[in-house]
């Protein structure tokens, strides 16, 4: 292996962790090792096999994580036959925002006999979704104090993010909230614990936590208004000091050099979270280019250079995916979800049969069977809905529409219209992204679903009126830790000195690039249109039916039980 | 046998002629037998085995009506034991508008050689859809010259009736219109072969000619404004003497005593059409009792005692069901084909692997997973579109919707909901009739559906908060042709001398009667105000989105071929 250098990415995700090797002069991902979480998403019941958990709950155990890092860097050591000399870095990202109390001495309270049997304990997932009422308390107080902050988030704070979850904790258990020495990102606990430094990253401080690099976290008057016991959570549980992404958090301590293998003084980056750290992974170090993490859900990601407030994006935070740019992000709820639940719910016995004859995946042949499709042709349109809508309108009290049907209506056509109504809701994001003065000229596509569906990136070709590039590799997220780790090793250290150089040099894009098809592009454009009404008509007020079909549901369900 | 007297019903459908042999004191069904039609629905190919048909064409041989005589009649009387002396009388109902062109002698224009390889010379069935610019011609002269007729059929003439399909014929095959002796429904050709006599029924007249009891047929000035050529088209090439129901349009003559072992002399009514003669064999001869015929589809019939204008009718007929009535026809053009699609392209392979472990239908299955569910519980609504919408929009060019899709939303629930939209299309053909006057207190149900699904029914009973009563007959229409026949036959030869007492003796119901459930009651109908908004939303102009996605479907479909 003579002089090259390697490093590591770690993606923490959420129902495994995953590292891989990387050649820092080349990208060349030299081998890949997965860790399946023992415990996994921990929703209904407590590790001590009798503490129930409500619906809509969702932990982890941070034992999980460091696990991964015991068998996954041994693995790529071995399979890699690389020596730790060799290793220059080590970069990790995380689910986010998962999040956990520790102790003073940086272990989590779920660690400990007395809160081990306490759901407030543990790792909260970010898709622990009970802190709704906690949102709302924060969204109104927001609201009625007129909190600048609210506009960078596109007018609403998740339920899914830090405060929510610190704020569901103190009000429905105080004791966790009062035994907490502090509250922190599963991306900053992990580097912790790595590098015996606590380095609060600066994406989950700003996509998560309310932070921004003029503002800081909100003010004392703001918490205290949540909660009077609130008020100085910042300086009480969290830390005022945040770190730059690129940057280098630490250096592996020698308890973790005996857990990996990797030397002692190894470079670690400081956290980062999944989505972001894809972008300089799928190439992407500038502005005007889109990057799009495609797979349950999708993931917008856009560099620029000025700030700006476009509806309802889940955030813009200056240096927040690259230091010197605003990150902007924006979602779909659902998407290859939809496709998923399409697939399980609505195809009938006989597709399932020809796909089987044909040795061919039951998506594969509803792709083919779409492909010969024209756009337009089905008389279907549909709003991409299923999970409600993130960007722009950011409601979950939407839900999927589709128009069109006739006794002849084919599977295949419903498929290729949710298809194009997800393509639909990212064109929407785009041209909401352009009027608010970020522009957009291409899109860098990376996740699970780009490799899998040609139809799909065609469409999302035809209907953006953009060229798709495609990310090289298949988990952008670890590639683009290993990125970082090389960063944080540096230039002396056989690195790079800047995430640009690092990403020029160990990113790289597949040869196929979708071009959109000016024939399709038309007609999709008078489609669009008639999307876009539909949109404001059951999205924005006018007709409020999708609320009151969930009230009653709701009401039904509450009496039945 | 004894001295019990014996009538027989023949019900001339699409694909069959089913008979039905029927004890003329209880209405006991002796015997039935049905002949499938040799040459069914024509519409491909010619009988001569070149003449290639356009799509929307739909012709029959009026050969298989003679052999459903043939076949039928020997049948009933061989199976039964009855004796033709036994036999009082002969009641026969058909599609309709279902029409030929026939030679002086009633010869049907396709049998000559001249005319058999020209489409026009044969029966044009009442699903032949071709004459859609010639209903646009009819409609739009009528609009112009402000013809009150127009009132009588919800604003509009269907290209499935009499004239559309006369004129097509006229502008298409001027020569097979010249040659034409005559234009007549089938309904009235089958009794002028049985009897001799053509004495056009008062259904058909008014229902599907535009005829009425005051007035007459429209005048010669708007038939010369659709064409100068049809000038005197009634006088020409129809009949001015119009019959009304219940009466005795002849004997069997002697050629017909050969071919059907019946005795010459036995009485046939006046011709009558499939659902309109079911309305006495559902027991309803009075006002505010709503007959559905449940099948592919549903009509909707009421008799009442004044005559009113509700939107959308298919028709409103003086003595047109009953002598003594005005007859209200309204329709749903797709109900049971709307379920058939569901389970045929939606329906996943376990369901159809748990219904056949089961022993069960698809559509059984269905039904019992979807009695689980409350109403509201799935949060769906649809807009039951799937064919378009005759009543009360009068409006092929709408289709279906679904709003309220989830990743969690089941088949069933589908189902249930689409179920559901069926009731309220139902449910708005009820309060446009009494928001014109028309009172509807009960329903009574008869067709294929009503003894398939109990679901169904107590659905629509809930949905429309009325009783529903189903008929005992399985066999309506046929049944309510026999008791036509018993009329027709009269008192003194052991049948009735009216309707009302035919259909007291012969009609009757089943003893389950839906009722609706309060709770159930009080859900649809805040779900049917949801479904009301989105109705005029999409239905009536605000957002002619489904006219527009159909104008895009055709072009497309227009430049792939």
């Amino acid at each position: 292996m003579g002089n090259k250098k390697y490093s590591i990415g770690i993606d923490f995700g959420t129902e495994s962790g995953r590292a891989v090797l990387v050649d820092v002069a080349t990208g060349e991902e030299v081998t890949t090792s997965v860790y399946n979480y023992k415990d996994g998403v921990i929703d209904e019941i407590l590790l001590d096999g009798k503490t129930k958990l409500r619906p809509d709950w969702a932990l982890q155990n941070p034992e999980d994580y460091i696990t991964t890092l015991k068998i996954t860097i041994p693995d790529l050591l071995k399979n890699s036959g690389v020596k730790s000399e060799d290793v220059i870095g080590l970069g990790t990202d995380f689910t986010a925002c998962t999040m956990l109390p520790i102790e003073k001495n940086g272990d989590p309270l779920c660690f400990s006999e007395k809160f081990k049997s306490i759901p407030y304990a543990w790792v909260k997932l970010w898709k622990h979704h009970s802190a709704q009422p906690e949102a709302d308390i924060i969204n109104e107080t927001a609201r009625k104090r007129n909190e600048k902050f609210l506009s960078r988030y596109g007018g609403k704070i998740s339920s899914e993010w830090f405060f929510p979850k610190i704020l569901e904790t103190l009000i429905h258990a105080p004791d966790v909230y009062e035994a907490a020495d502090r509250f922190i990102e599963g991306a900053d606990w992990i580097v912790l614990k790595l590098t015996g430094e606590e380095k609060r990253n600066l994406c989950t401080a700003g996509y998560k936590a309310i932070w921004d690099k003029h503002e800081g976290y909100p003010s004392n008057e703001y918490f205290k208004a949540l909660d009077p016991r609130m008020e100085n959570v910042v300086e009480e549980k969290l830390s005022e000091k945040i770190y730059p992404l690129g940057g280098k958090a630490g250096e592996i301590t020698a308890e973790m050099s005996e857990l990996t293998g990797l030397l002692k003084g190894t470079a670690v980056s400081v956290g980062n979270v999944d989505a972001h750290v894809a972008v300089p992974a799928a190439t992407v170090v500038d502005t005007r280019k889109m990057v799009m993490i495609m797979g349950t859900s999708i993931c917008h990601m856009v560099l620029g250079k000025e700030l700006k407030f476009a509806e309802g994006m889940c955030g813009v935070v200056e240096d927040g995916i690259l230091p010197g740019y605003f990150g902007f992000e924006a979602g779909q709820s659902a998407v290859g979800d939809i496709f998923a639940w399409f697939t399980k719910n609505c195809v009938p016995p006989e597709y399932h049969d020809e796909a089987k004859r044909r040795n061919s995946s039951l998506h594969s042949l509803l792709e083919e069977k779409a492909s010969n499709i024209k756009p337009g042709e089905s008389g279907l349109l549909a709003l991409d809905w299923w999970n409600g809508n993130r960007s722009v309108l950011v409601d979950a009290d939407l839900f999927g529409l589709i128009v069109g049907f006739t006794l002849i209506t084919k599977p295949e056509e419903i498929y290729r219209a949710l298809i194009e109504a997800t393509a639909f809701g990212t064109n929407k994001i785009i041209k909401t992204l352009e009027n608010s003065g970020v522009g957009v000229d291409e899109i860098y596509a990376c996740g699970g679903l780009p490799e899998k569906n040609k139809l799909l990136m065609q469409i999302y070709s035809d209907v953006t009126g953009r060229k798709i590039k495609i990310a090289r590799s298949s988990q952008a997220s670890a590639l683009g830790s290993a990125i970082f780790g090389a960063v944080a090793a540096g230039k002396n250290r056989g690195g790079y000195d800047s995430i640009e150089e690092a990403a020029k040099n160990m990113a790289h894009l597949k040869q196929e690039t979708y071009k959109p098809i000016s024939e399709n592009q038309k007609i999709y454009s008078t489609l669009f249109t008639e999307y876009e009404i539909l949109h404001d008509y059951f999205g924005r007020g006018e007709n409020d039916i999708m609320k009151r079909l969930k009230k009653i549901k709701q009401t039904i369900i509450k009496n039945k039980s």
